[in-house]
């Protein structure tokens, strides 16, 4: 089963500025070979079920590693079974309307 | 690792009246053993991370084989390491601030 | 146009114990006059939109009055115009029909 | 108060297809005069707090009118008062560390 997610980890307990673990998960997708783009208030990632949750859990294990004692995550998480579509699809279905 | 997640599966393509693919959930989630505990917008869910994680995608399978074409999921994921923490935990240690 | 929302006001650089600003949050919606009820990861909110949406910004102004530099909240708003359903009636809807 | 808010608009009730009312809102959003960003999975807002709630309870106003019964929108809404951020320094501020 395929899934398109939207991802936005939040670490506690480390003060205001979270980059560096915002950075630490984008490297976590990269490597685990997903499909993701990065946006002002999450990341947008596509593929399979079990290998983007996968990297979100090693986000979390990650995160705690890294000095984080509380993780506050969200997700959307899209599944369809009427058609493929992926990420650009969706922007594309709305920009072309957008022009049109 | 232990998650707190608040859940909430929306059908589409099958009309606006969505409680029997909530119903569906709730049972998939019951028959796991998870803690959880429905609310207005959504479920809370209680357990180890890789129980919880497979409830919900089995949520997702369910509810297309009763015929959503398309599902969008919200979901609030909490994981801490500092200590122990239960829904109950949090539920209370708000409203012990309250009455006090 | 009424609104139900369900409400998770999450203050960064505090710390990681933020029940207190919960509290907060949960004496500004009472104080509004609103229907509410507290879960394990969130506060479900029933009201008239304006009235809701001035009660979310005044969570965020008294957040920060308590010290909170950065907030991070999230929300679910759902609206329907085909027939009035209240927090409880949504419940009801999922709930007679897991004993039936 | 200034906010960054990522928003997603769910109609139910109309079918699987929802791009003609994402772009409905994008033209809200637009004509509104906001700084917005759309993403695979929802848009990208910013601006005075007040602004950009008018902007979202218009979009549901819109979806509404036409033809959605029920919508279901989630939001991610940030704020902070130690130092004024917008979208691009938020994605800049990660992007900077990934290429270090």
């Amino acid at each position: 089963m395929k899934v398109i997610v939207d991802l936005c980890v939040i670490p506690l307990g480390v003060g205001v500025s979270v980059s560096q673990y915002v950075v630490a998960c984008e490297k976590i997708i990269n490597e685990a070979g997903l499909v993701s783009r990065l946006h002002a208030y999450g990341t947008n990632i596509e593929g399979d079920w079990d290998a983007v949750m996968a990297a979100v859990k090693k986000c979390h294990e990650v995160v705690h590693e890294m000095g984080a004692p509380r993780i506050s995550t969200t997700m959307r998480l899209g599944t369809r079974i009427d058609r493929d579509q992926g990420m650009q699809d969706k922007i594309d279905s709305v920009t072309s309307k957008m022009n049109g």
